[in-house]
């Protein structure tokens, strides 16, 4: 497999052909972003852990059959991913209240939900990443209503894996975000990455953030936050 | 019917008891708010205006069928109604793209919808009235899934008489919301009112604003607008 051309510079990611035009290699930046790009900084060693902690969340989900993009991990920063389409939707799953949520709707942060909500937002930075309802999806003609049904259902299954997975490790999953892209044969694909840059992950006994938040929040050092993932997945992994 | 005491003061109307338990008097106020009462200002004659809007747009649609909490009215600057329990959700529904909804998603004011939107806000003057998806409503608890579904139908009802009734008229309804309440019976009822304080209401021919726009953009003399849309229904009210 050889490296080719960027293709693409995301905030958290640049993404290179190969010599396979169905596979690309991602490399994992060390840049970090919160609300909307307007706070910025160089995390040294951010994207190391970010690659390494979404390439053991997506093999564990294609243990329990959840297929992904997600092809190897290459080295500490770098993955070859199946190339896709990205829907621009962000699809959110919530099991506890924090964040936008909490501020928007005036549920305190920490309230735990029945049930999960799912919610999606549009990926537009310029408008600024908008909550959407279904009918905002349809009329954007971002996704049709079988391809919403599909996304929800597959966002509430990835959560039925994480959420019990994180908890062994005494990880409370508040929140996160996934994206998803089509191939080249139309087939919807989970993409992108899943890591604290795209979950809220509170310690289960001290309710510790050990998410972006720690960024977002000035809270304390993040490497040391991921580092703590990382090393939770990792004793887990070996098990 | 005697006017009793008065029960609510909102920032449109007061609302009084009457010696029958079940019916209360609207009294509509001259004041204009915008921006979620950033701005205000009172206009010499809007609730007169407003009133008698009102009454004949739930006048028609009983015509046609679609119950109120409408019973009569009873002066220039009042209704009697029946009381009900105002159910916390804006109910807006959008024929073409404008205000807030052309600015979330970046779609130029003006652009029709192939179908109409229906959107549900919570009325909620501290949070700002904020865009609900249907699993906010539920984990909210301001309505359960049946009543959501029933009050999309009975918005787009509403829509489908009066935007051909507006048209007649040389009017096009660009978007509209509603609020609802549940009697002493539990039945759910449309409510509070129809005006061009709740509308968008454009000039067919020359796109004129003739709607609660013209106070928010400083497009000129509220009253002369309102005035227009009166007039306008008078003469069809009276064929």
């Amino acid at each position: 497999m050889k490296k080719g051309e960027m293709l693409y510079e995301g905030k958290a990611k640049r993404i290179y052909a190969t010599d396979n035009n169905a596979l690309v290699w991602v490399e994992y930046k060390d840049s970090a972003t919160a609300f909307n790009g307007e706070k910025k900084a160089e995390i040294s060693g951010k994207g190391i852990l970010n690659n390494k902690i979404t390439s053991l969340l997506f093999s564990k989900l294609h243990q329990k059959n959840i297929a992904s993009h997600f092809v190897k991990q290459l080295s500490d920063r770098e993955q070859l991913v199946k190339k896709v389409d990205i829907i621009p939707l962000e699809v959110v799953v919530r099991n506890t209240a924090a964040g936008s949520l909490s501020k928007r709707l005036g549920i305190p942060e920490g309230t735990p939900f029945k049930k999960p909500l799912v919610e999606f937002y549009y990926k537009d930075d310029a408008l600024g990443d908008p909550l959407l309802t279904e009918d905002h999806i349809e009329t954007l003609a971002l996704a049709d209503k079988e391809e919403v049904e599909l996304l929800k259902q597959k966002a509430l299954q990835i959560n039925q894996v994480l959420t019990p997975f994180f908890k062994e490790l005494g990880i409370n999953l508040i929140d996160f975000k996934l994206e998803f892209g089509k191939t080249m044969d139309n087939e919807i694909l989970l993409a992108d990455e899943i890591s604290p840059d795209t979950c809220r992950l509170w310690d289960i006994k001290t309710n510790e953030r050990l998410d972006k938040d720690v960024f977002r929040r000035d809270l304390g050092n993040l490497t040391d936050a991921y580092e703590k993932i990382l090393t939770k997945l990792g004793e887990n992994h070996h098990v």
